[in-house]
């Protein structure tokens, strides 16, 4: 991956021994990156970690010298295995117990009789972070400088999101470009190398894919600018056309 | 995550920017995970990082203090953006260059005419490293002592996992009972924190889940100890009935 001017970059780290054992399939990345693909932020790192409070501190700590932005999913639910927020607090030295604002919130959400204990765990955060708001489930995730804490239930993530968008700030968008073929990489390799030392600040990937018993390779441009993204898809093109190589599709 | 006398644990490196930009989902965490688990071995730690060479070597090198195997996957195809055996060689101060016999076995596999510089690349790993045998389509994986490489195509990769069961030792396995239940975790929080006190080196989590329009709680309990387990699960099921919740299922 080259790097361009103005790139803003984040990392994501998801919290929680069902994802490390395999039990689920996170699909959290995906959703944050494509959001923040958007937003011109780049995830340049992912990490999934077990719930326990040591490395929860170390990893936002570590992360937090190196990215932009730091999002963790998972870990902010009432039960004895949610501990991120109880761990973030520790890493601001911020002090952990029912935040205002949030009790309020659940409060208003569950009504004064039904916010039992149980429910009231979900008020406990850092006491100064700011909130981010849940149209889905009422229990907010928050946020403290740069480190936003989200959900790991992945309707109620991707619903919180776009209350998120004023605050990030990203730089110029990376565009892409995807040129699909019926080819194996080995056939296309030495010309694509060319064409990468030749448009050396342009990212040039190449995915192998095997689709309805047919193999082809994707072959993806990324840049910030159009004009490069443009250039270099074309000499991608050419050479293939010169290869009778078939292609499939350009989008 | 409770620590368990004789675990064996593992840590995954997923290298590709495809799955750092959102463009690929990544399901050989799960695949690898799961396979490790029947061996007695148990994912700790898990990195998606690009494919950018300082940072696979330091990543490497830096698991590679922490956990007693190490598995990669991507980066060790034929295109110019393949940069993981290089990568590698470079980890362990090991020549990099066509290794002796995975170049005779791809050369095999192609037939001497049909053995191009583009597939030839695809021999060029750490020369002394061992292979990784790949039924599906020929080009190897390696390991270079507790270090496992191996392709990111998903089938690929599965399809090699059995060639590499009796260069793992694993420990004890860990043995786990799911109970779902018609419930919020806000409602069995409380309960459930006892008993996981109670039950202090057994591993109860709480996963709350949205199927078909229908909300409930998977509660998974896991120990190396059948015993602890039954008698973990039987105190988690007589306090749902007590608190006259639907239990769906327990496997």
């Amino acid at each position: 991956m080259k790097k361009t001017k103005q790139k803003v970059n984040a990392a994501i780290i998801i919290i929680g021994n069902e994802i490390l054992s395999g039990r689920t399939q996170d699909v959290n990345v995906v959703n944050i990156s494509n959001w923040l693909n958007q937003l011109g932020v780049f995830v340049e790192e992912v990490r999934i970690i077990p719930d326990i409070e040591n490395v929860i501190i170390k990893t936002v700590k570590e992360m937090n010298k190196k990215f932009t932005y730091i999002f963790t999913t998972g870990g902010i639910g009432p039960t004895h295995d949610d501990i991120t927020s109880k761990s973030i607090s520790k890493v601001f030295n911020m002090s952990y117990g029912y935040h205002e604002k949030a009790y309020k919130l659940l409060e208003q959400y569950y009504g004064k009789e039904n916010f039992t204990p149980g429910r009231k765990k979900m008020a406990m955060i850092p006491k100064k972070a700011g909130l981010i708001l849940n149209p889905s489930s009422g229990a907010p995730g928050f946020y403290i400088k740069n480190v936003y804490c989200l959900p790991g239930v992945p309707s109620i993530l991707t619903s919180m999101l776009g209350g998120l968008e004023n605050k990030i700030k990203g730089g110029k968008k990376i565009l892409t470009k995807t040129i699909t073929a019926r080819t194996v990489e080995s056939e296309i390799a030495k010309s694509l190398t060319k064409i990468q030392n030749k448009f050396f600040d342009t990212d040039i990937g190449s995915y192998p894919f095997f689709k309805q018993g047919k193999i082809g390779v994707s072959i993806v441009v990324r840049s910030t600018r159009k004009k490069k993204i443009d250039e270099c898809s074309n000499e991608i093109v050419s050479f293939l056309k010169k290869k009778k190589i078939n292609i499939l599709g350009k989008k």
